[in-house]
């Protein structure tokens, strides 16, 4: 079968494999959409590094090296399922939950298995990709989405991350939350608080990108940074009060301290992007002297039910970040590359399988 | 009367000031008991500095300059109430919520008043202290105690912090939490996760700490950082979980590493002390790869009647935190200078004012 694999930096290949088969307690899928993610974009520019394996140092849970199938956020239809699984049938609209984990560890016991101290990824890690004809996966990470369209589901992997982050900080409806940075999960994240009754102030530097937040209705006010004085905005907003929640989409130190002053008493900052440097807080202004918090978290645990259920549930609309469609063999040019140069118009570019 | 006033750095009087007057809505009240707390402390040995006035610059509330009477951690007995006064008797026990605020701000308005913009307290920013031998005070700062010892009652108002600061933390029975630092908050933090029902684990350098740690009772388990692994302690005594919460009593960064370090998944360190300097934080490794969160929190809001009922009910003693007992004008040599000399031994020293 086809397969697009990951031999190393900037070394993509569409090859023919061998077609996986069917094991008790698993799911053969065939593959619909695939989105293209940040972590795709990361390998494919600047080499393997964990959770990915290299040449001669195999995953953990894996035990495979390079080359890996690619393909972490992807919807498919059910092709054939393994003795033992139950709640499925054959020609299921599904996604695939992209994990490989301990079971073991304190972590998995507890149910926090975003927190697996071994943690892989499907389609990163090793044992296959959703960019292949064919996955053969554990029954636990298959998720039916009903009628919902392919193209969409394909995206409830990141909005499973934006969730994560959305509960983690304890969002209420009824409150304020800005949301520094309109990248894919930022405007996941406004779309989840928007279904959680929360009024989004989106901020974001590309005019591209607040456009792209006022017309998916994510953002009930967007804000330019640069030239608008967004702790101004958010006090005219809150009436004086300051936001309750302030979401980091962007990952710098500049919009941590930024988004820390518009917050409000008793505020939280929930950072939902990585950091690659340390930051400095002042503890007692940033904190202290307003009883606030900071959280942060990583991917998503037994979150993907109820992210399937927003969408079908009509209070999210994925359709409006669908932004290219692209065929497997066009992933670098069009996928890989164009994401780099089209960065502020490009929010989901979907492969089309088939 | 006779009352202790601040005049300025290492300069603390015994004098005779006029007797305050009872006005409507207000109580006049015979202080009994004073705590002294590291706030007077700083304010006799480095000088005035806010909330405190200096002797050209009022604060904003209270409107009044240096000398300011000083105590604000006093109970009492009501000797008088002014007119419209409900609830309370002559004779009756109370203690004071010393505290003055704006009362428009939005903080204030939501109830947080803690986070009053223009934040004061009695005893230190002026409207007379609990060292003199009568104060007036607004009916709403005014809290019966019914018949808890007036001595520990003195200790309501940082038991009251310690409560802010465990209810902040989101604290659940049955967690386990580590204190770093057993200083006098430190000790009140883990007696209140003790009554909250959760299993305390108390870090501290000082040997001599550590015992009134385990002898108050408020330690389930004590560790000496300097000499033992905490994270080792930490992970036997979680079945390898790690903490639940973590309590930064100490104010050094140091010790944020160190508690971040020992937090299980979705782990919280909360913030009680003061930190002078910033603290630089690693986002990805200590906070997002487990879900975390740091939060911190500043006096109290609507706390003390809680703070007294878990007195009154016997959840906590503050009995065996009483370390010495002092005449007002034995202040400067067994109060302020004591607490530095014999630091380690002394938990709380209370001036009797009759």
């Amino acid at each position: 079968m086809k397969a697009v694999r990951f031999y190393g930096r900037e070394d993509v290949r569409v090859e023919d494999i061998e077609e996986p088969q069917v094991r008790p307690g698993t799911v053969k899928i065939r593959p619909a959409f695939n989105g293209i993610c940040g972590s795709d974009l990361h390998l494919y520019h600047d080499g393997p590094m964990p959770p990915a394996p290299t040449s001669d140092s195999p995953h953990p849970l894996s035990g495979e090296t390079l080359p890996v199938v690619l393909g972490h956020e992807f919807s498919g239809v059910v092709e054939e399922l393994g003795d033992g699984v139950e709640g499925l049938a054959v020609g299921d609209h599904v996604v695939v939950e992209p994990l490989m984990v301990d079971g073991t560890c304190p972590a998995c016991q507890k149910g926090a298995y975003n927190l697996c101290e071994q943690m892989g990824f499907i389609g990163i890690s090793g044992r296959g990709g959703g960019l292949s004809e064919h996955i053969v996966v554990e029954e636990r990470w298959v998720h039916p989405v009903g009628d919902m369209p392919l193209d969409q589901a394909a995206m409830i992997e990141p909005l499973s991350v934006a969730l994560h982050s959305v509960k983690h900080a304890q969002a209420k409806a009824g409150q304020t939350a800005v949301v520094g940075g309109a990248g894919p999960i930022g405007l996941l994240v406004a779309a989840v608080l928007k279904a959680f009754g929360v009024k989004t102030i989106v901020s974001e530097v590309s005019k591209i990108r607040r456009e792209t937040a006022a017309s998916t209705g994510v953002a009930d006010v967007v804000v330019d940074p640069a030239n608008e004085d967004l702790k101004s905005v958010v006090l005219a907003e809150t009436n004086g009060a300051g936001a309750d929640l302030a979401f980091d989409a962007a990952g710098v130190g500049v919009v941590v301290n930024q988004l820390l002053e518009v917050l409000g008493g008793n505020g939280r900052l929930e950072i939902v992007a990585i950091h690659s440097k340390p930051i400095e807080l002042n503890i007692v202004a940033q904190l202290t002297m307003q009883d606030r918090q900071i959280g942060s978290s990583i991917g998503y645990a037994n979150d993907h039910a109820e992210a399937i259920e927003l969408v079908r549930s009509g209070k999210i609309d994925l359709q409006p970040f669908i932004t290219s469609r692209i065929r497997p063999d066009e992933i670098v040019e069009k996928g890989f590359e164009r994401l780099i140069t089209n960065k502020d118009s490009e929010v989901k570019i979907l492969v089309e399988m088939s």
